[in-house]
């Protein structure tokens, strides 16, 4: 999984049906001092993350798996970050 | 997943038996600007994409979900953009 | 999916029983305009792919979806390519 | 599988219900040599690993079968390291 | 799958209960020609691959489901090379 930042949402109409009621965000990838490497994913929330949040992405089959089967998500928002401690 | 240009097709009479049928189009990744990054890729188009279209790439099973079982492949075209919205 | 070309082929006479029988090529990826990209990789071929063919390749458990379960295959060459149409 | 060296910690009280009581590390991927590369990333640890040690990462499914279906976990600590020999 | 030699071992008492017995190889991912690129990595050995031998790795999935249900490999040792040969 990766430390990510929430900076924004993607609306799409024509998508697959199994992707209906998603919320569809944008979120860049961070290290644990939440400085930004590599390019900005879509993930799909499931923790009612929004604007600015913290979050921790889990990827592939790992996302997929929280959803119905057959549903194409890749990337899933699964928690939100109180704090990071580095030793 | 991410964000893609539709950039062109590639066609390819000798394929494996189930990508008989599918559009193989050509997606250059790109970011929440659409700034390019990466080399272009092959998706199945799952939702009518097209020329020049901005679409989200869902990938690994989470692209081979959609199809039958035992069909080879690994990135598809899952949603088509209406807007991107940055905070 | 990702283009590439054929550039070689690898014997081992030692190998997984399952991967027996299997054509092992060297595969360079490749962007659209046939400019190589990255490290060429081992795809197992399914179609017949030879000398400097420009295929297609599928990856992880959309390869090995393809052969017999427990075939530890994460790239196999799924078409070859006729032409490639860049818009 | 990579080496990695755990570096911290993240709390996060939103979370996917199924990570609930899991140790979500930071750990920084290294070389042989554990001289560090890439970017440090959350592993959930599932051998009691903790500050400083050097470790072995699981990642995708081979993370997430160690744990109940449907958890959302895509690296995993799996070994503690003794030591590393270089030939 | 990529090509990779063999550069050294990790010894690991405390590990997953899965993982026990397997030789955890380290490995240089490399090209055809033999040149190192990228980070060497820890691969299972499953064909009796040891100092120096040129080898095929197999990841993901396809290097998992070499073993029992559970075990939490992502990276597998499939092949010794005998040659490479480049067209």
């Amino acid at each position: 999984m990766y430390l990510a930042e929430v900076k924004g949402n993607v609306v799409a109409t024509t998508k697959d049906q199994k992707l209906v009621g998603t919320k569809l965000l944008i979120v860049q990838p961070m290290d644990p001092t939440f400085t930004p490497y590599g390019n900005p994913l879509i993930a799909v929330d499931t923790v009612g993350a929004g604007f600015r949040d913290r979050v921790i992405i889990a990827t592939g089959g790992s996302a997929r798996t929280i959803f119905a089967e057959g549903t194409p998500v890749d990337a899933a928002i699964v928690a939100i970050i109180d704090t990071v401690e580095l030793y």
